[in-house]
């Protein structure tokens, strides 16, 4: 395939092509993907995330700046669960252009869901791999918000940094507790704000009670089917491996106060990573997850080509008039289906 | 089975342990939960969610407690999806009972995640779905965050209140974009601070700009397979249906202050909801979602009690050392399990 050739060649035109197919996800880009996936495997991906207000954007360029000054490529994908009609991921490319433009170095692409969020995430996975598979050394992961696009990064990412700033909201603490579990490296932004102190003390407490990015694993874990079939999982001794203690950088993102110093955390967690055995574990429960998710996918689509179309509507009538529970209905169909 | 006629009796120990089957993910709640599925459809479910710090928890409570001086009997659902070790859901429990202890006519259950996001947001549909058996004639579902969980939010609920508060900082407009998307109602709490003026503008200029929730039934409709089955759907005219325009509410949950404005607006669009039909179209399309995710859980079952281990644990190293792409895995695996 002459475009993904071309990517492999350092084409930027090509890979834009190709993001643009992953993106519409078109049929061509399932062929381009193949032929990228076995040169995937050598970016550094970090994920950033945090809630609104904390100044992660800019943070995401001056790491990026960081990177550049230290001679490594970036790719940066930034994620905005938002509405079509808002127009917030060209506004944020076009802010970001003014720090970064026409540094060959630096590519972004700034996501906007369609509609799907389901087909975000797996849209933002191909990108990354795209990215990956074009050589860039990091590939940045910014999403907005909270709870689930967090989780999801961390299916993306192998090192998850989460930004917080000073003076967000009092009942915050909760909100705090559950992104600490995914979190790999901890940032207080804005760390000129008087109350950045307490911020980073609050957290280094909930750190020390939480044990830190422990419940992360197994949140990734948890109910996938075929956990049970990963050898090197039944094996593992997570107690005898080394454990990462979560750093908390602070950071004036604003000033670049503190970014080398991030940058230096990431590189760490990337050695942490390959030295305890942790990089070997988090790829294989990756590609667990994404067979998990690609069989739903492919078994719904067998099963549904053969179903005709009438039974089907019969049966969600049933459902909204509550003559059949939905298990028995799924249960019909699929009997129905089977040879 | 008499733990359930004793739920439908009114027992609220019997719910109390039918919601415990639920959580815990028991065989026996199967059997429950189809024995209360004809006694649901009663209820009117209301979404209730927002960013952390916006005091949508206390806002909340006041509803109840409004509800209750109607006359009407309320379930509570506090979906956390935060730590285990937060206890974030227990607190909130406790914070609640203050206000509303004692009263038969309410009901809170607080779930906290245990690992699962995707479990979580079944178990939460099952547990709303116990209460509308158990004859609540309002169940408000308040979920913690932004992104994803919102928009499960809108899968359980009729009627979707997306609360904003002023001054929770400067970038949030690209946020507040994406969860308008979802909202049937906006409330701006906290109207006593002197911004909150300016944040119920800003609001309506965004309704003004995106056409309020019509996105919204996009992104539950957009990537079901089964979508095209429905032929409600397809004969639908939305544009000959009346348009719900989304009201937006200026509360002061800590001193009760807009709360019966807020209820009748939750009444209003419940009464738009039956009115134009878009109730119909609302349960055809959750039972369809409930029906796409049963199928793909209960297809990945069956195909993996027939696959070997071995088998498995060889497809994902090969995955993770770039031998075979997971599309081709997934396809590999489908087809081997075909008779």
């Amino acid at each position: 395939m002459m475009l993904v050739d071309d990517l492999l060649a350092g084409s930027r035109r090509a890979l834009a092509r190709v993001l643009t197919l992953i993106e519409n996800d078109a049929a061509a880009a399932a062929e381009a993907l193949a032929a990228l996936f076995p040169h995937t495997g050598r970016a550094h991906l970090v994920g950033v995330t945090g809630a609104p207000g904390t100044g992660k954007s800019t943070l995401v360029n001056q790491v990026a700046l960081e990177l550049r000054r230290q001679g490594r490529t970036v790719g940066i994908v930034a994620v905005d669960p938002t509405s079509p009609f808002s127009g917030g991921a060209i506004l944020g490319d076009r802010i970001r252009m003014r720090d970064l433009a026409g540094d060959p170095g630096v590519f972004i692409r700034s996501m906007a869901s369609r509609g799907s969020l389901g087909g975000l995430a797996r849209a933002t996975s191909n990108v990354v791999r795209a990215l990956d598979a074009a050589g860039f050394d990091v590939v940045l992961i910014e999403t907005v918000g909270a709870g689930q696009s967090e989780v999801d990064i961390a299916r993306h990412a192998q090192t998850v940094v989460v930004v917080e700033a000073p003076g967000l909201g009092d009942d915050i603490q909760a909100f705090k507790a559950g992104i600490l579990e995914i979190a790999d490296v901890l940032v207080v932004n804005k760390a000129d704000d008087p109350r950045a102190k307490n911020t980073a003390r609050a957290l280094q407490a909930m750190l020390d009670l939480g044990n830190g990015s422990a419940g992360r694993h197994m949140a990734l874990h948890h109910g996938v089917l075929m956990a049970a079939a990963l050898p090197t999982q039944a094996t593992a001794e997570p107690d005898s491996a080394p454990r990462w203690a979560v750093p908390i950088q602070e950071t004036n993102a604003l000033r670049g106060d503190g970014v080398p110093d991030l940058v230096a955390a990431l590189d760490s967690h990337r050695a942490y990573l390959a030295g305890s055995g942790e990089m070997a574990r988090r790829e294989r429960s990756r590609a667990a997850l994404e067979l998990d998710s690609l069989l739903r996918e492919r078994l719904l689509a067998r099963l549904l080509a053969d179903v005709d179309r009438q039974r089907l509507a019969a049966l969600v009538d049933d459902i909204v008039s509550r003559r059949t529970v939905p298990h028995e209905a799924a249960r019909l169909l699929v009997e129905e289906s089977a040879p």
